[in-house]
Formats: C-alpha cells, sequence, structure tokens
C-alpha cells in the first residue's frame, strides 16, 4: 500500500536534509520510503495514492513521551479551586487512585482509547503511558496491561506516590514496588519511572526503584526537578535514564551534567500552564546543549491538555523556544526520550507516521495557538 | 424544525436560572423555546428530533465581539522573529494592508469565510468583524461590504492606523475616514470604531471618528488603553461607547468610569500570549465592578488564534478569572459588548446558538487548554 502525498509547502524532515520546500513523500508498507522535491517524484508502474498538500505544512507525528492515562475520574473541582486561590482539602493523586481502583477494566479501556484517539486527532502518533493510578500490584498490573493494549511504550510507575496504606511505611512501600508488583508489571512495560521529589520518593528511594527495574531489562526514566532542586536529576544521569521529566528547578550542575549526556531533559510547558507555577527556561537550556523534549504530561491533576500544538504554543511564548526548536522538540525530542530512531522524523526507512498541518507552516502551531490545525494524521502509513 | 437536547449534565444559562443539572433544551424556529429539567419536557404531539448529550455540558455559542479576519496575507515571519528576541524590519499592519488591497475579492471572500468556518467549528456562533486593512475608501467599503455578507456584527474601523501615504498629514486623512470613507462604508456597517493610542490617533481625532460615525447612525467602540494609558477610555465611556477594547493598561478613574458606566471592557488574552505583552488584571476588573468580555481579536499581527477555548484559558490562567466568568465573558458578556440581548444566554425567545461540549463542565474549558471540546454547535437552530 503505497500514498504520495505532493505538493507540500514545507516539509519538517528534522535530518540533515532540514526544511523542504516544494517536497513530496512515498509511503509504503507503513514506512517512509522515498523523500524528495514533488519535481522528482520517483516513477512507479503500479501507481500510487496521491494526497494533494495545496502548498501545506508536513511535520513527522508528534511523540508525547510523558503521559499518564489510565486512570478513573476526573479533578475538575481541584482545579477549579487552585484557580480561585483556594486550598482544596481533596486528596490529590490519592483521589485518582481511588477513583482507578473502583472503575472497571472495561472503563478504563474505553477512557484511555479515547484519549489515544483524541491524541492522534490533534496530531500524536506515539505515546508513552504510564501507571501509578494503582499503587496496589492487582491495580498496577492492570494499568500496565491496559496500556500496552494500545502502545509500545508502557512505563510502570508503581512509585509514583506513596499511597494512604503506607503513608507511615514508605521504604514498605519501596519494598513492594521493587518486589512483588514489578515481578507483575514488568512483562507489560519497557520503561521504570519515578517521581523523586519531596513529598514522593527520596533519591536513595528512586534509586532502588530504578535499579530493581533495569535488573528486570526495564529502561529508566524519572520524574525530577518538577518542585525543587534535588540530587534526583544527576542520579538519573548516572544510571542511564533517557529522559529527566520536569525540570523546572534545576542548578547549574545538573544542567552541565545533562548536557555532557544522553539523557534528554523533557519540559511539560502543560504542568506549569495548569498550576500556575514558573516555567522553565528553556533556552537557556538548549542553548546549554540539552536536548529537549516537549510532552504534554496528560493527567487529571497537574496538566489535563492532550495537545501538543498548545504545548509548543506555550513553550515558544513562555520558555524561550523557537517555532521550529518547539516543533523538534515534540517530534525527534520525544523520540530521543524514547531512545527511539524509527520515529520524530521524515526520512527513508522511519515509520509514516505524519501531520498534514491546516497551515502553509509549522509556525502557525504557535502562531495559531489554540487552533485546530490538524489535517490529516498518517500513523504508520495509515490515515486515521 | 423542533430540536431536543436532552440528557445534559451541566447547561450554563447566563441567566437567573443559573447552572441546571440534568437539564434539557427545545430548540424550535431558531430561537430556544423551552429550558428545564430533562425529567419536565413539554409534550408534543409532533414529536421532535432528539439528542442525547449522554451527560455532556452545554454552554451558549461563544460571542467573539473583537476580530478582524478580512485581510490578505499573513505575518508569520514577523511572529517568529518577535518570539526569537529579532526586531522585524517588514511594515507591521501596513504590509497587511498592502496584501490587503493586493487581492481579489473572491480571495478575500474564501479566506473570510474559512475563517468563519474555523471559528463556528470551535464554538463561536456571532463575531463581530472589522475592516480597517484597506485604509483607502474603495477597499474599505470592499471590506464592510464582504463582512456583512457573512455577520450582523460589521465594524469600520478605516482608524485603524494611519495609511503611508498620509504619514506627513494624519488629519487629512482622518478627513478622509470621517467624509467620503464614511459615506461608503456606513451602509454596510453597525458600528464605528477607532484605535486610540500613541502611534495611532489621539483622543481628538478618535473623537472626530466616533462622532462623525454616530452622526451616520453608527454605534461607537474603541481600541484602547493596548500599549499605554490615555484619554480614549473615558472618551469612549463619554460618548456610549458599547465597549472598549484590550484595556491592559487602565488608571484607577479608568476603572470606576467603567463600573459605573454601561461600557464593556473587552479583554484580549490572545494579543498579550502572542507579543509576551503583561497580561490585564481581569480580577481587578471583574472585583470594581466592571463588565468584561472576551474575544478573540483574531488578525494576522497581533492575535492569530481564533479560538475562543483558548482565551478562555488563558484568562484564567494569566487574567485571574474563575473558569465561570470567563465562561460568561466569552458568551453573555460578548452580547453585551454588541449590545445584543438574543445572544449569550440560553433563554426561552433567544436564538438557538449552543455548543455542546465533549466533556462534562464548562470547567474543562480551562482543564483541558487547547484540546478541542466543541461536539457540536447550533446556529439559530440548525446544526452546524
Amino acid at each position: 500500500m503505497c500514498t504520495l502525498i505532493t505538493n507540500i509547502g514545507e516539509l519538517t524532515t528534522n535530518t540533515d536534509a532540514g526544511m523542504l520546500r516544494d517536497a513530496a513523500v512515498l509511503m509504503a508498507d507503513g514506512r517512509i520510503a522515498w523523500v524528495g522535491s514533488a519535481d522528482a517524484v520517483p516513477a512507479d508502474p503500479a501507481g500510487f495514492a496521491e494526497i494533494d498538500a495545496d502548498g501545506r505544512a508536513v511535520i513527522p507525528g508528534f511523540v508525547d513521551s510523558h503521559s499518564h492515562i489510565v486512570f478513573g475520574g476526573d479533578r475538575a473541582a481541584e482545579f477549579e479551586a487552585r484557580m480561585a486561590g483556594e486550598k482544596y482539602a481533596a486528596g490529590g493523586i490519592r483521589s485518582t487512585v481511588a477513583a482507578t481502583r473502583a472503575a472497571s477494566e472495561d472503563e478504563l479501556r474505553a477512557r484511555l482509547r479515547a484519549f489515544i484517539a483524541e491524541m492522534r486527532a490533534q496530531g500524536t502518533t506515539t505515546v508513552e503511558v504510564k501507571s501509578g493510578y494503582g499503587l496496589d500490584i492487582e491495580t498496577e498490573q492492570r494499568l500496565v496491561r491496559l496500556a500496552a493494549e494500545e502502545t509500545d511504550e508502557v512505563t510502570f510507575l508503581g512509585a509514583h506516590v506513596v499511597p494512604a496504606e503506607y503513608a507511615d511505611d514508605p521504604d514498605g512501600y519501596v519494598d513492594l514496588v521493587t518486589g512483588p508488583m514489578l515481578d507483575a508489571c514488568a512483562p507489560h512495560a519497557r520503561w521504570i519511572d519515578v517521581f523523586c521529589e519531596t513529598g514522593a520518593f527520596t533519591v536513595e528511594q528512586s534509586r532502588r526503584v530504578l535499579e530493581a527495574g533495569t535488573a528486570r531489562g526495564l529502561l529508566p526514566r524519572v520524574h525530577a526537578g518538577q518542585l525543587g532542586q534535588s540530587g534526583g536529576v544527576r542520579m538519573a544521569i548516572e544510571l542511564g535514564a533517557a529522559s529527566v521529566d520536569h525540570g523546572t528547578y534545576l542548578s547549574d550542575e545538573d544542567i552541565e551534567a545533562l548536557a555532557a549526556s544522553d539523557t534528554v531533559l523533557t519540559l511539560l510547558p502543560g504542568v506549569e500552564f495548569s498550576t500556575r507555577q514558573p516555567y522553565p527556561d528553556a533556552r537557556r537550556l538548549i542553548d546549554a546543549g540539552v536536548t529537549v523534549a516537549l510532552a504534554c504530561d496528560t493527567n487529571p491533576g497537574s496538566s489535563f491538555t492532550s495537545s501538543m500544538p498548545f504545548c509548543i504554543a506555550v513553550a515558544v511564548r513562555d520558555m524561550g523556544m523557537t517555532p521550529v526548536e518547539a516543533l523538534r522538540a515534540a517530534t525527534a525530542g520525544g523520540a530521543a526520550a524514547l531512545r527511539r530512531d524509527d520515529i520524530g522524523i521524515i526520512a527513508p526507512g522511519a515509520r509514516a507516521d505524519l501531520v498534514l498541518l491546516d497551515a502553509p507552516s509549522h509556525v502557525h502551531l504557535s502562531y495559531r495557538p489554540g487552533v485546530p490545525l490538524v489535517h490529516s494524521v498518517w500513523k504508520d502509513g495509515v490515515l486515521a
């Protein structure tokens, strides 16, 4: 099955080929088969389905490398109270844990699929999905199993917070996470993650979680630097984490260590937007040589957007990124944060995950904030 | 033609009836015929088309009371330079004037219709459209005539900026605007507007424009307080303007005067977002008793969003509005800014302009920023 998109006004390849004008892309068998000038499309005796982009822009599908989209309930009332400057008494993550434990498997699956469809319609062709609202063996296993039905990028985040029943024994909870919970979840996951932050897990607890996960063949990624500086960033780098996520609060040493490492820093502007926290300074990070990704962190507490274009617009407005840097972070950056070289680029051999924008340029993703600009989405060469 | 929407989880009426749960709305002949509990739907022997909202929220259609959507070209390169912190040499509004003068009527019409359709898909059922990128008699008349094909709320904004050919004679340009240009445009317009700001028109020039327009039966509205304080706000109130738009920079006296008047203050968060300017303090304005509206100010220079949900999310995050205040400003507030009592509310007799959200509550418009949450839109009782 071959599809040719031609008459592309602007094609973002994220490769050394750069940004092409008057371009065309040929997709075959779920992969990119050819990229080049619209004047030089290879002849194909069998013909191919042809899409006329009519001068519109084509970009790689967004790679959203950080989401929490298997859960029950929502926390709209908590959001509303926060925006009114009120303290909200309800239990934060723990209230979502209660709703998730109470939800049926069918409810959780339907909700997850709806989020994935919503993301796809907004141009996201790869999404990482974390567990972390179960916090008991049975529910965490259900969450990673459900996530694995929908994506290859499944993250076991049993160490999201300490559940109420272990409030007096956090190390006991770490024993559970690194023992029988990990045994139950590892077969369904690719990644191990931990929320290394005051109020969640210490650096030493986090290290135990990540080392237990890597011993089971999972790859490490870490939540750190959301609420304050800690040793979490350098511990993550030391353990070879693919990504440190949040990174709002980083020391100069953290930034130097990130720049010298293979660890991506994944910025989550939806969190700062929805919690009225200060934005990280992406400009400084990029100038220091750090590889950055952008992701939505879709979750019912701190960031309920699922819109990568929205995150791009905020990153440009409030984090000092240029439009092309933000697009790269939302595509190739996300791919790097997932240690993938087959997505986030438009090049022969890569997966045929593409977005046709209803705009002449990628700049419009930030120039026209909030406007749905996704015209068409192909995932593995198939029109969504 | 009757349509019943039932099983509405949350219905925002913007009337004394407040926010209804488990509600239903009946539309007949383009108007709201009945609003009440889903348990008490009036019997209709002929039956009606029934829509099951399945617990979703219904809100009044957005009233976007400030837009500039008849123009040629775009200014993506200017936006990109601004976001990179660079000075951009090209001519701002004047470059759009050149592109608009050069565009054919068919091109302008097609573009305008595409913007209106884009807005409709995002829940906007009434949009005000300004001229102001012609700045000569022929082109300004074309713009108001085209706008009048698409909306009842047409604003003659010949006094947008002084065009290059009058750079040395701004008063001469005001003579043109208040004389033959007004003669040509007034038959197609309902409103007269002026950009009263340093670099555009002085308070006295603005007064001349507005008085000439009102003498021709047009109703006044004013751009003021975008870039700095001026006497424009109080002049607008004195002349009975329906709305002062922007209002980022207001003195205490301006705020007192607005609160004591029938003049709405229309806030345009897309401008501050897209120009990295400080946001107006909507909290302070509302607490002072000012009636506020929210609008997109869709234009190719300072705010190219057309998304009222995006403006609501930014107003909540950055201007201190609660979700319900922001929704009200984007619906009933916009209606007040257009001196309309038949839109912006859901009540018997009002126009059947409704939005069914793909969410259980209006809160999700800010809780889920950037996510397209508009499920269905009815304009005059007809599904868009």
